[in-house]
């Protein structure tokens, strides 16, 4: 029996990013074009028994990171995914046993453009926000900027 | 015997963040207010052999705290050091098998200013940027806004 696409991700995740699996990350629900990714406070604590910044700022990246890579596999295109650059807010400690980290609603205009850029140029770029919920609002806002790119075109990254 | 800064640093960073000593994150060293951090490649590389974006994010946040624990402990102040807000540009994928970080040169004004706000206020603000050196120019570059905080004053940070 063939895997889910969620499945896949998840094994995808940890074959290709080990040390999210060290973080205990994982993939715990695609809902109406919302990804949300999930990891355990134990291994990705602080001395105040808060999450670290860098495992919360790690699993904000892998999320952004997963749903371009099920966007793209969606769209039969089967690129490298990588992040060019981000930004994040720490706005409240995170202190619950499980922290979750969910991207934001997608503009349907914006993602046309990225599956007809996919298609046509063999790269795309998406530009998405994800957030770690807080009390009465987000505890942690990241913002990254992601590519898409056929195998024959990666060694141009960064050059 | 006492430990150096260096070796309290070192204890402290795997003591107080436990997912850096996952990493493997070490203190490389401190010469002319520039710290080093570093960390292999091999339990932070992704499927293409370079190092995951999350895992540089993490080493610069780290690099970055562990600058401004240091020269708060130089100070004889202890309160805690946390981070607010980051950003981070990927400029060339990072390869080596051992990936350093290096936080700039600070401006000495800047320094006396934090140093007189740590003892007047018993709170004070550094922004600060580290550089993950690549070929020809910087391969990460990552700017991060730290504040210390008497343990007092702590729990109102975020909200």
């Amino acid at each position: 029996m063939a895997d889910s696409p969620l499945d896949d991700l998840q094994a995808t995740l940890h074959r290709e990013i080990p040390i999210s699996a060290q973080m205990g990350i994982t993939v715990a629900g695609y809902d109406a074009g919302r990804l949300t990714l999930q990891m355990p406070l134990a291994p990705n604590r602080n001395h105040k028994r808060t999450a670290f910044a860098g495992s919360l700022n790690a699993l904000c990246t892998v999320t952004g990171w997963c749903l371009v890579y099920l966007l793209s596999r969606e769209r039969q295109e089967f690129g490298d995914v990588v992040i060019r650059r981000s930004s994040i807010k720490f706005l409240q400690p995170v202190d619950g046993d499980v922290i979750t980290a969910t991207t934001e609603q997608l503009d349907p205009a914006l993602l046309d453009y990225f599956a007809e850029m996919l298609l046509e140029k063999g790269q795309a770029k998406l530009d998405l926000r994800v957030e770690v919920p807080g009390i009465d609002g987000p505890a942690v806002c990241f913002a990254g900027s992601y590519v898409v790119l056929e195998s024959r075109l990666l060694d141009g990254v960064g050059e």
